[in-house]
């Protein structure tokens, strides 16, 4: 589907009621599992455990969840991501809040299903820095594992494709929704403010945000060249070498944003307030920007709006307990 | 107090009954807090954010809950910790379980009180690396945090006293008990093997190891040079220069002990069999080695009973909910 659209999309959208609205704006009640991996709650306690260890990077010393940090929106406040050795990485440490709704992961979309996805920053010498034996000969060495595994995955032991599946199982769980918007969208209208509505209405119309931040989950699962400053990492063009691909990155949900500065691939911008300004900039860098970028004209309550109702997407935050860890011999 | 009264208590000990011993060994009901720190429910909430929250380091990445780490015993699981830039520190990283009951804080015993140590870490150059001012800055900054000093410590505001206390309040909530060895020593003659209970009798008798480990926290809160081979370390010498002092550490506590291998001040020892080996051996190096240690020649089935004695000490693990951390601006 071209932008051409999205952008009819829009238009109709902005001129729909908000309980209207929930039809496009409704996240699924679950992130679609596959199926050989339906969730299960033996699955999702040994996914925890799995995203909780850090054992299992070549440092014993970084899990998952030192950078998807649940107490951070799942990601690391910082604007770009720290990897072995306190390394800054390249890009931002996108947050994992709704990230089963994703068909594509990563910031380039290189990656098609969660459970390969959880496998990447593990095996990243420059991230978790570990080697596929070394973790599963770990695992196996510890009972508590053993015993986990067998519960959440009988008869499969402990290999790449079950240690992937139990942490993508854990992840599809993380999800974002019961927000403010949603209420509202269900058709409670005391859910949220007027600058609220009056920035939905901006967001499906003269803004046009929903061009790409669409559907349940605000996002056209599609890769944008955003004309951000000095942007000289190649994003989307990596996988796919077409110039509309160059400097292109995945969009991101909106769910949840507001606990999620910095912004952008690169953490360039600190607030949503500086995000809204970029648009309405329509860019920065033209070169090979994304069509539907033009400069927006917003006045100044307008962006307030824009940014109240990105607010909006807050949802109701999980409560996490630690999980207990199975002992090293 | 010197050993020969420990000795003395041990030996005494040794006769007595398990009912009898809840008076040596029995924890008191919460950690001593001081007056102008005295435990709320607000003040705890406000330690554990601050505990868990990486933007208190100089890189915005380690928190104290980084190597304190709830799900592998408060501690790391390494040899020794691991600081800012992942630099390996020269000790092991000490488990912060019961450290509310200690009269001094760090291996060397140089900090005398919780809310002065839990500045320590943030501090040190090797270890966190912030400043203070830019922690309070920092701090300031965010409402979230602003609101809940408030709640916290009324009319004090955010300064280097009410972080320090706030933090040592939330440790000194973690703590170790009801351990299966704590029901035996009320009465619950079932809630031990027979294994626990010959181990506790060698603990107290023949191995004694109540010399050091003594007490409700099975610590006497003093030094030792334990005779580790090839330690280059001066421990407590560093802080009181006299010759008992040199390669002498802290003796730690032995509840949970069972959950923070590696042992020793660094971490020379995997497993609690290797550490009752050393002390069978009576230690090795033998310079200023502590008189108390001499060669146990316990049997094989001895070592076992012992190791299965410090197990029981093993407490009801408490349960963790990750805090929601403010907001930066």
């Amino acid at each position: 589907m071209g932008l051409g659209s999205y952008t009819t999309l829009a238009q109709d959208t902005a001129t729909k009621t908000a309980a209207a609205n929930q039809v496009s704006f409704r996240l699924p009640p679950e992130a679609p599992a596959p199926d050989d991996n339906k969730p299960t709650a033996d699955r999702t306690a040994l996914g925890k455990m799995l995203f909780f260890d850090p054992r299992l990077s070549g440092s014993k010393w970084i899990s998952c969840a030192s950078c998807h940090n649940p107490s951070l929106g799942w990601s690391d406040g910082l604007p770009t991501g720290v990897g072995d050795g306190m390394r800054a990485l390249g890009r931002k440490t996108p947050s994992i809040v709704n990230s089963g709704f994703n068909s594509l992961h990563m910031w380039d979309g290189k990656v098609k299903s969660l459970e390969e996805q959880a496998w990447g920053p593990m095996l990243a010498s420059a991230e978790m820095h570990g080697t596929q034996d070394q973790i599963l000969v770990k695992l196996k060495s510890m009972p508590g594992y053993v015993t986990a595994f067998e519960k959440a995955y009988p008869g499969e032991g402990i290999n790449k494709e079950t240690v992937g599946k139990a942490i993508a199982g854990f992840e599809r769980t993380v999800v974002s929704r019961d927000s403010p918007f949603d209420h509202w969208a269900e058709g409670d209208e005391s859910a949220v403010t007027p600058s609220v509505k009056r920035g939905f209405a901006l967001f499906t119309g003269k803004a046009n945000c929903v061009a790409c931040h669409q559907g349940g989950n605000f996002t056209d699962q599609g890769f944008h060249n955003l004309g951000l400053k000095g942007n000289a990492d190649p994003g989307r063009f990596a996988i796919v070498p077409v110039r509309v691909a160059l400097g292109a990155f995945k969009t991101p949900t909106l769910r949840d944003v507001a606990l999620t500065a910095p912004y952008m691939h690169n953490g360039s911008y600190l607030t949503l307030e500086e995000v809204v300004d970029h648009y309405d900039r329509g860019g920065d860098d033209k070169e090979n920007l994304d069509p539907n970028l033009k400069p927006l004209k917003l006045t100044d309550q307008e962006k307030r709006d824009l940014v109240e109702f990105m607010k909006s997407l807050t949802g109701t935050q999980m409560t996490i307990t630690l999980p207990k860890l199975p002992q090293s011999l």
